[in-house]
């Protein structure tokens, strides 16, 4: 049974003549001219194994009896195959094995669809079947590239002194963020832990112990409501560092992303990385994660048109509002009016109200607000926003947020309708000088933009309680191609500044020390200048492997309804379990989808 | 602030002359003949700074304001220390840095313990304060070791080939194993995930991928009564492959240790390790996880003293028990009868109803039981038991399992008291061939000795429904110095025996079907045979860094009753919370503990 030789995508002429054992799957067999060939599989990839009654006819008995995906064993001889039978596209194609002894190690049933790439299954047959679905190679591929990245990263971060330490899942609930994963105590009644939404407080204590320089890659969750690009529980690369500034965090995020993408695509990609601030990138690709790999930026045309006749136009910007143009080069002609009507409807999702437009032409500007536009107007216009003949103009007018969001969404869209993205090209980008805090209408008070333990710029400290929206913190998010790969920030060290931040964030004294007490109070006994980054492991691997959904760089991961389709989790559990965990379950709760 | 060039414990004489910038922490301060000494600590060390008041007049005058525990940012020259004043046993016992410049980062209460080794801190104000007790030197080691482990770990297995994959934290909870920590689903009301107590399943599942090689440093939950050598989180080193054999499997082990001993202790220990079947280590040992670094075996005197006058004895064997001594070589004189009759409540904690005992002395065998042996009795005793004059013998006369246990435990206990244990020794050992099945009295079944997945012994396999408590498993323990650091075997990868091995341990079909259908539907698409191995992390840590316990390896740790002492978890949530979840707490419930 033992003894494997060679893995079969591995062998090459350089072992012609040589005497394999080789164990796999197979993949494929056709019966031809009284000799038998299977493709046998196993992960490294395919060979050919040929039966033939001259050589075995026992071996040929047994092969007449193999099925897709019947386990193995062979033992043959590497031969070289014969002139036209070759296979360019096969690493093995040039040799195959003639089979002297089979042995079947397990048989199979007709699987419920083709172990192959661009695989047509339906997702949730997939996810059911999962341990299926991984034996198709573009699956396998994906998690080896995710251990390459893993790797990578681990090596980089031990030569650079971080120390790999595990931070605890059964932990406390804490209020200002996701929802948390309960855990009910046996030993305490009516006592939960919390699964974490992140190591956070962990990696800040660390700091505070002295420890200097710390990573995990660790699991967190998040109860949220799931959607394509969500799973309850994800894996972030997490790394905490003692008296580094925020120029020293992202140089050392840069070599470290650089070996990353050197390890699994054999790029050299340039650093630094561009930086811009978080309003620039709010104003130039209405994103605060743009991505940079093409052009078709949002211009901001509200001082010409502030007193147009156009009164969607000059309202907006009496209301505070905005108005914001793309210029989308020699389009003109591709975008009929029913064309541009879908681009309104698109565009409408991110809350505008309507899409205006333009079309460049040699007798000037048409479309159904041209008439709203003087000469003078328009050449103005042109000239402003460097738009030519063939042009398709399209604007939003609204609130900044409005703008910012239907403009940024439909940017994104015209690139990839319009091929303007080069799929092979990383551009990485750090987003800097985030605001602190952002505003919830709902509860009429500060959220913390990122955390509650981020540090605010030093100059704005002042404002912190007298003007917390103007506040900027010392944050950084990094991006790659409009993806937020990960974000981080200096933490604030200092007990004064923390109580003072958990009071914007509308925390009496009492709610702070009974929440946070342990870390205010390890603030008082020596806390270094400390900072950190997050960066989402399933996110970068999915962009790196070019996939399109979080779901495919998990082994197991679970559907938008939060279930495990394979193993049927969650599950109902017994009275007894219930009853050590003091716990009764409210009848007629109603699913929550 | 920024821009450190050194850390404190790293600066040798070669730095002699060169401006450093160091930041740390004031781990003692002293003033003397109108200088300030201070040693300052990072993860490192500690390093002498002197404030000079020729050097700096100001940074003298900051240096007085500086208590212990303060982090402090240094910046000034290494200069050699004056003959007289060096100190050997420091690393940088043969330098200062005078100071030229100090600013004080942040300031420190004064510690409710000293940061130093060898602290008399209670636990539990150590884990209150888990983040200055990490401060500890002798505390970072330990986490430093743990790192080195991983990352020596990983690399061994990345170079095999093996696959860095993460299975589920929320998964399924199953019978047959410890008790579940579960977690309520807000999605599926009434339903609750489990965390794992290992990635078992998942890993086999893998392995009818095709994934061939599976690893994961993976975090194991067991919600149990906590000993001391216990934590309701745990890390295990998870390993599965296809198409090996045991000898495979050890085999590979046997070299990541070897790699393991080297980076951490610097020590070449030999392979193979020793293999020993487990009736052999009970029978020789009374322990399935034998100390080997010294003698003082059980001898087994069943045979000799069957018609012993003794009733004692011969009663003992009569009703199938055993009689079996210990000779505690030159030890007579050592123990007096009250000594003897301590080691008698020691091993009567073990079940043993009493330990008689007879010293071999000029005149023959001395004690209360010398009288039940003729002179031919004590010479065929003494010869059988190379029992010499000195010797003390202890005996044992109980159950099989009672004279194991108390034996087994009195071996350990003499082999600490008597010194016959080298600490600087590292005995390996593969403890093999377990039983498949234990019988359980309170239900009157047969329960897994391992795990229901576990290979019975091939030659074994017709025993399994007609007499399973005779069936052996191709299950194998790694032990070391007496601990269990891990166990593995080979599974069943075929659909018929895990039916037979479910239905053995008293499942009905439909509930075989509804707790493993998954697993048993997967062995029927292509299974391939494996086998893996499963190593306690945080054991293996404690062992190698001589802790004696396992809340020293784990920078969170519970405590006895699974609770975080630093951020009171578990804790109660809000109702909100509990709605959300469909949950009732029980009114009334009362701490178990």
């Amino acid at each position: 049974m033992f003894g494997r030789t060679h893995y079969c995508g591995e062998i090459t002429e350089k072992s012609i003549g040589e005497s394999v054992i080789l164990k796999g799957w197979v993949q494929r067999r056709r019966d031809l001219g009284g000799l038998i060939f299977i493709d046998l599989r196993d992960r490294t990839g395919v060979v050919q194994i040929v039966f033939n009654p001259e050589v075995s006819k026992a071996a040929l008995e047994v092969a007449e009896k193999v099925r897709n995906e019947y386990v193995v064993d062979v033992r043959g001889t590497v031969v070289a195959r014969a002139d036209g039978t070759i296979n360019e596209n096969l690493k093995t194609g040039k040799i195959e094995i003639v089979v002297s002894e089979v042995t079947i190690i397990n048989e199979a049933k007709t699987p419920p669809f083709m172990i192959e790439n661009n695989t047509e299954a339906a997702e949730d047959i997939r996810l059911k079947y999962r341990y299926l679905d991984l034996r198709r190679q573009e699956m396998f591929d994906v998690f080896k590239m995710r251990s390459i990245v893993t790797k990578t990263i681990r090596n980089f971060l031990d030569e650079e002194g971080y120390l790999d330490i595990e931070t605890p899942i059964l932990t406390k609930s804490t209020p200002e963020g996701a929802r948390d994963y309960l855990v009910p105590s046996r030993v305490h009644p009516g006592e939960f832990f919390a699964l974490p939404q992140s190591p956070q407080l962990f990696k800040q204590l660390l700091m505070v112990s002295g420890f200097d320089k710390y990573y995990q890659i660790a699991r967190c969750f998040r109860d949220e409501d799931l959607r394509a690009d969500r799973q309850p529980e994800f894996t972030q690369i997490d790394i905490e560092a003692s008296f580094m500034s925020q120029d020293d965090i992202r140089e050392m995020v840069e070599r470290m992303m650089k070996q990353v993408m050197l390890a699994t695509k054999g790029l050299e990609i340039q650093t630094p990385f561009p930086i811009m601030p978080y309003d620039e990138a709010m104003e130039r690709y209405g994103s605060d994660k743009p991505d940079t790999r093409f052009g078709l930026e949002l211009q901001n045309i509200s001082k010409l048109v502030e007193n147009s006749s156009f009164k969607v136009f000059s309202n907006a910007i009496a209301a505070g509002g905005q108005v914001k143009a793309l210029v989308v080069k020699g389009s003109a002609d591709q975008y009929s009016r029913k064309d541009i009507d879908g681009l309104g409807e698109f565009a409408a999702r991110y809350g505008a109200k309507g899409l205006a437009w333009l079309k460049v032409e040699s007798e000037g500007l048409k479309g159904p607000i041209g008439k709203f536009f003087t000469e003078t107007d328009q050449s103005e216009l042109c000239e402003f926003l460097s738009a030519e003949e063939g042009d398709l103009l399209l604007f939003a007018a609204d609130s900044k947020k409005v703008v910012a969001d239907s403009l940024g969404a439909l940017r994104l869209k015209l690139g990839k309708d319009l091929g303007l993205i080069n799929q092979n090209q990383y551009n990485f980008l750090w987003v800097t000088e985030w605001p602190l805090l952002e505003y919830g209408e709902e509860e009429n008070r500060y959220y913390a933009a990122h955390h509650p333990f981020t540090m605010p710029a030093r100059e704005d400290l002042d404002k912190l309680e007298s003007d917390p929206g103007a506040v900027k913190a010392q944050a950084y998010d990094i991006v790659l191609n409009g993806y937020e790969l990960g974000g981080g920030s200096l933490r604030i060290f200092e007990r004064d500044i923390q109580e003072k931040m958990f009071n914007v964030l509308g925390f009496s004294k009492e709610e702070a020390k009974e929440q946070f007490g342990f870390l205010l109070e390890a603030f008082e006994y020596g806390t270094p200048p400390h900072g950190g980054i997050a960066l989402g492991l399933d996110r970068i691997v999915m962009l790196l492997a070019g996939r399109n959904s979080l779901r495919d760089t998990i082994a197991f991961p679970k559907t938008a309804s939060a279930s495990d389709l394979l193993m049927k989790a969650p599950d109902e559990v017994s009275e007894a379990q219930l009853k050590e965990l003091h716990l009764t379950v409210n009848a007629k709760a109603e699913k929550v989808l």
